[in-house]
């Protein structure tokens, strides 16, 4: 779908003018790979409001896998309800909850687990934006639209005249069941009265157990029932319990159906308390202006200047970084705490923490834009280890999932706390990272760290992918300890930090394995990929690891010899074209070995900078600014990664990017907007131009910060936070001087 | 071990004086079974206090399954460990939560799963009495010394000098992982200082979702710690999350260490809140007597003179009947809602419903020895009608898991708000049973009830079983009806509770299974076992099954033809030897058809009452009380089933028991006991006095009730708790005139 139309789609629903920011988000970017392409951004295109706990979105198929992991892909042609919970370009299928499927006709004998109202639909007759969703369901003849706000989905079913109506109520909807052992463990479904459903299913899956209590209202009667829990049925039930829930409700003579599904990660009073609090009314409009007005509020705090096709991507990335991390609080402030408990804060209490992906871009951004949530997210990772005993790893509805490796709640708490973020008590931030630098667990081998000085794969596999990441987060430790006169602290972890030497081989100048014994392990080859376990490489080559010293860039290139063999290792690393059979599905988006599809390489196109080359930096990053981003269903040269992927381009977009993702300090890129103006927390603006910028003019002439020369390739939060203007003066040819 | 024994050792022990009640308890009666047969009572000889939430008592096995579903078989020779949650008697394992071990020597690296300090054990070794079991450990010369309080389990071990002490804690102890899907949701283990530690686990397993926190003292400092949780290792370990979590302790030099483990089912905090408020010092002494002091007030309710074995048997029995159901709430009233949310009561909540079988027997008992636990149970129910909809089945630490059929929660209430046991709210529990004999929900197809008049066995196996027992209970529901004034409501439930009759085949003499059409399902074998599914009748046969009318013997002497004929027929029952090779395990104990060992016979010799032949109930039951009891390690005929087989030698013994469990009628059997004596709710003592009773005068010649001549073979919960004297008159011939 083109902007163009959500435009002209947008001004039909009255919603709101035109010219507003959220008209040039289009919520299909991301949502489907182009032909042979194994991967698109995993987004979806549902309504739901910035961090909200409810992501009301179609899933076109009845069992999502890992393949649809969204839940939505923009080649399928069925949808098979909408449900309530969806993550945001992850590459594991998850939630999926409390789904939805109107039908018209006659209620149809189901095979458990199947799903006989599934309906083809046409992109023609969808509309999206943010907060809002429709669709026309073909099978049926039935017009469904969506709308959301924090913890409440609110649908609106318009059913063809003279057919019976009916919604098809499924509990049992969920990632394929043998995936991650996923299994419901119980749940419940309750007619309160004619308008009013409750009930709840727990279930254990990528996330150990998630609880999900609803409250649902209709706007009509609901004249009968019809109930089956596997090869159970129950005729016009009162209440049903059961691991495979799922109802057909009929509303006599519906034309109109309203329904309103509050959510709650702690109980059914609390999901109702929700839904009470934030739509007490039946004004679906209303909702959806209500939602369009909280996003553009969001989508203002940056404005930019710069083509139609620039602000589609840019605007649609910021509204992408945005949808998580997700509310799991209720209105009340209650809480499903990490031990299965249930704790109060006056907090909201944020979980989907993706955060071996976002710790990179999206955080660092969110200190920029959201630092009240940036509070919010330190302090809910905080309080999760108190009770859990050490921080996030990849944190899912409240719980603990362990994907990928390192620590990197260490980076997103220590930065928010360098930056001087409020509301964040430094004192039990440092305890937090110290100890869970300290206390070993699942992918934090913290003994055999400080035994050897590196991971030793035979005793640990991914082990030069941890050891890099390990020796980052230490550095972050140590930078904490350093702010808060800890010496001793920062004394261990600066040390700490500096392992990831004990792994460069410097005849192959690349970092290779180890074992306990200190040999390398070959034979080595830079091209040849790992996945998640097995081999000494995370999702990536060792070309794509060599580059993996955010904190010491200095060092890396010391270690190569200094910056003319550094960068010519760069030159060589985006031109090597070389790729072997066994390319991880994680990697893609390639400029040689560079793979922009997934999180190692993201810092990379910034390291010339180091070198002395910002010139190639400019010219790299104005290549994936232009070649891994576009405004189709597969705009995202990969998995989006929870909006990490999206943060990568509205830094870059801008001109600058966290090589180091803690501490506020940025590298420059390339601007190619025009004009982006960000405002920050005081209420100053910073504004970043871009003099002459256009598709021949990528290089940076020359640069001025308030009207004053200024040379650095790097740009403090502190100065973007001051306020004031960056201009920099484009033109086509690098000027080798500029740094 | 004999009774001599124990009293020897009672006595050394210096915890209390002979002669007490507690005294004639035998903990190890039906723990194991003799040789050849296939069942004991499947007891455990741990240590509980009266209706605990811990039961803490030796494992016999690592991994125990259904054939060992108490944790402890008397013919093994190996102990695992010690765990704190047990089932006494069911025919399924679970729970066997937090287990203990205490070994001596050195750390054994263990393959996970397996349990390298399990060692053999002596029964000369062994000592158990009400709340206290010890044990020498012989591979690590430790005796290990249990004792309990209702949410805490205390342990002591005694070390031998000069060696390494040390303590396996074992969170991955459960029964056989394959069995119910079982499986550790999430658990951790915290360090929380050198005596103390913490923890959770999360489990799946016969019961859908099982939460049991704790809090661990230890009066030794903890040296080292050393965790596995699978393949992962952590030494000294500050805090562990994970699935198999498991842990070494080591305390330096100790030779006599103490533990207190608080549980909750609802948090740490609570865990710990529990702990302190029941054993605030380390008096393991003081503990074994405070819970010999319990008991020996529960135990007292019933005095009675006998001979010695007698006594045994009768106090074993009436300790088993004490044991459960449990008390799940914590000491401040917390406890787990079936909706996974935590509720607060200032009664306390119970669990452990196994009510196919205890509401026979163990449940009417409770109503005149327990009257405020009778209530407390029933509000239980009511609480949990409340969230899940329907009244429990089988309710495991307040989950359902649906063993069995019918919903026989609805006669226990029922029972007790006829007896007008204080504290019930009356209409409230109408409204439940009633509910909840309409809502319908697994094993409970009220739908094709109401439809067909019985249960279609082609559209629900276990179709006779199901009728007739769905007829009673809907009996208890019109009674509960009429005594409230609910005249419809009588009306229609009184209507069903006579569906019985739409399955009696005159022409076989039999109830016998139809299809939906209304033809018989043949062949029809009346002495065809089936278990629990897949044929017409539950864990029996047709002639088990026959005599299922409990609230309408007359109606069912009229199907057969009168009183001669119903005589002859129970005659045959009794007498017919015949056993097909399927016979299924649950049946056992015969005399005839007659199978002791499973709760369908247990009313049926009291049935000859009814067709004016007492003197032959009182032949049978007198063969009953002294053929299917005993006092050896298989002492019951079958399992326990949480305390009903107990119920019905406690009730039996003493002369009476109820052939309708609802209500208040018992029916007069014959007394084995030289005189028993009840202590009424008001303070009054009821006795029943059997004069001249002999192994030879096994016969009631007369009798009086306060000294008036007594010729009825029932008597009633009121004349009971009016207090006074039933006094029979023995002797070694039938007198067929008494009735």
């Amino acid at each position: 779908m083109k902007i163009k139309t959500i435009l002209l789609v947008l001004a039909a629903t009255g919603a709101f003018a035109q010219q507003k920011l959220t008209g040039y988000v289009n919520p299909f970017i991301g949502t489907g790979a182009a032909q042979g392409s194994p991967l698109s951004g995993n987004n979806y295109p549902g309504a739901t409001v910035p961090f909200g706990m409810v992501q009301l979105s179609p899933d076109t198929r009845n069992v999502p896998d890992w393949s649809v992991a969204c839940g939505y892909n923009y080649n399928d042609t069925t949808i098979a309800g909408f449900s309530h919970t969806h993550l945001s370009g992850t590459g594991v299928a998850e939630l999926f909850d409390v789904m939805l499927m109107p039908f018209s006709g006659a209620r149809i004998q189901a095979v458990p687990g199947e799903n006989p109202y599934q309906s083809p639909f046409n992109h023609k007759d969808e509309v999206a934006h943010p907060g809002y969703y429709s669709v026309l369901l073909q099978k049926h003849n039935i017009k469904a639209e969506l709308t959301a706000t924090t913890h409440v989905g609110f649908h609106k079913y318009t059913f063809p005249k003279g057919q019976a109506a009916h919604v098809f109520f499924d509990l049992d909807h969920s990632m394929k069941k043998s995936d991650w052992n996923t299994r419901i463990i119980a749940s419940q479904i309750t007619f309160v009265n004619d308008h009013t459903i409750e009930g709840y299913r727990i279930i254990t899956g990528w996330a150990p157990m998630r609880k999900v209590y609803f409250h649902v209202e209709f706007s009509q009667p609901i004249a009968h029932n019809f109930v089956t829990d596997g090869g159970n049925s129950y005729d016009n039930a009162v209440v049903v319990n059961g691991t495979a829930i799922r109802a057909v409700l009929d509303f006599d003579n519906a034309t109109e159906l309203l329904v309103k599904v509050g959510l709650s990660a702690t109980s059914i009073e609390n999901a109702k308390a929700n839904l009470q609090a934030e739509i007490p009314v039946w004004d679906f409009n209303g909702t959806v202006a209500a939602a369009d007005k909280t996003w553009e509020t969001e989508l203002s705090k940056i404005k930019v200047d710069g083509t139609p096709q620039q602000k589609e991507i840019f605007y649609t990335a910021l509204y992408h970084t945005f949808i998580q991390p997700n509310i799991i609080s209720d209105v009340n402030g209650d809480y499903a705490a990490p031990d299965f408990t249930v704790h109060n804060s006056k907090e909201p209490y944020y979980s989907t923490f993706s955060l071996w992906d976002t710790y990179r871009g999206a955080h660092p951004l969110y200190t920029l834009l959201q630092p009240e949530r940036s509070a919010y997210f330190a302090n809910s990772m905080l309080r999760y280890y108190k009770s859990f005993g050490y921080l996030p790893i990849w944190q899912l509805w409240g719980q603990e999932n362990y994907c990928m490796i390192g620590n990197h709640s260490i980076p997103v708490i220590a930065d928010a706390v360098l930056k001087g973020i409020p509301g964040i008590d430094a004192n039990a931030a440092f305890e937090a990272v110290k100890q869970s630098s300290l206390r070993e667990h699942p992918g934090s081998p913290f003994k055999m760290w400080e035994q050897f000085g590196y991971i030793p794969e035979n005793l640990k596999s991914q082990s030069v992918s941890l050891t890099l990441e390990m020796a980052y987060d230490d550095y972050c430790v140590a930078m904490l300890a350093q702010k808060l006169g800890k010496t001793e602290d920062y004394n261990h972890f600066i040390k700490r930090s500096q392992y990831y030497k004990n792994l460069y081989d410097a005849q192959m100048g690349f970092f290779r394995a180890k074992d306990d014994k200190g040999q390398w392990i070959g034979p080595f080859d830079p091209l040849k990929y790992g996945a998640n376990g097995g081999y000494p490489f995370t999702e990536g080559n060792g070309w794509q690891y060599f580059w993996y010293v955010p904190h010491d860039v200095k060092g890396l290139i010391n270690l190569v010899g200094g910056n003319a063999a550094f960068a010519k290792k760069l030159d060589t690393f985006f031109t090597l074209e070389d790729r072997p059979e066994e390319v991880n599905d994680n990697a893609s988006g390639f400029i040689g070995q560079y793979a922009h599809g997934n999180e190692p390489s993201h810092h990379i196109a910034y390291l010339y900078n180091y070198a002395g080359q910002p010139w190639k930096t400019q010219q790299y990053v104005w290549e994936i600014l232009h070649k891994m981003y576009n405004t189709t269903s597969s705009g995202y040269a990969g998995n989006d990664d929870c909006g990490e992927l999206s943060a990568w381009y509205v830094f870059s977009a801008m001109g600058f990017y966290p090589v180091n993702p803690a501490g506020g300090v940025y590298d420059i890129g390339t601007p190619i907007l025009k004009e982006a103006t960000i405002q920050t927390p005081s209420g100053e603006t910073f504004t970043v131009k871009a003099k002459n910028v256009s598709e021949a003019n990528k290089y940076i002439q020359s640069a001025t910060l308030n009207g004053k020369k200024y040379t650095k390739t790097t740009i403090t939060q502190s100065d973007i936070n001051a306020g004031g203007v960056l201009e920099f003066t484009m033109g086509s040819k690098p000027n080798k001087k500029w740094e």
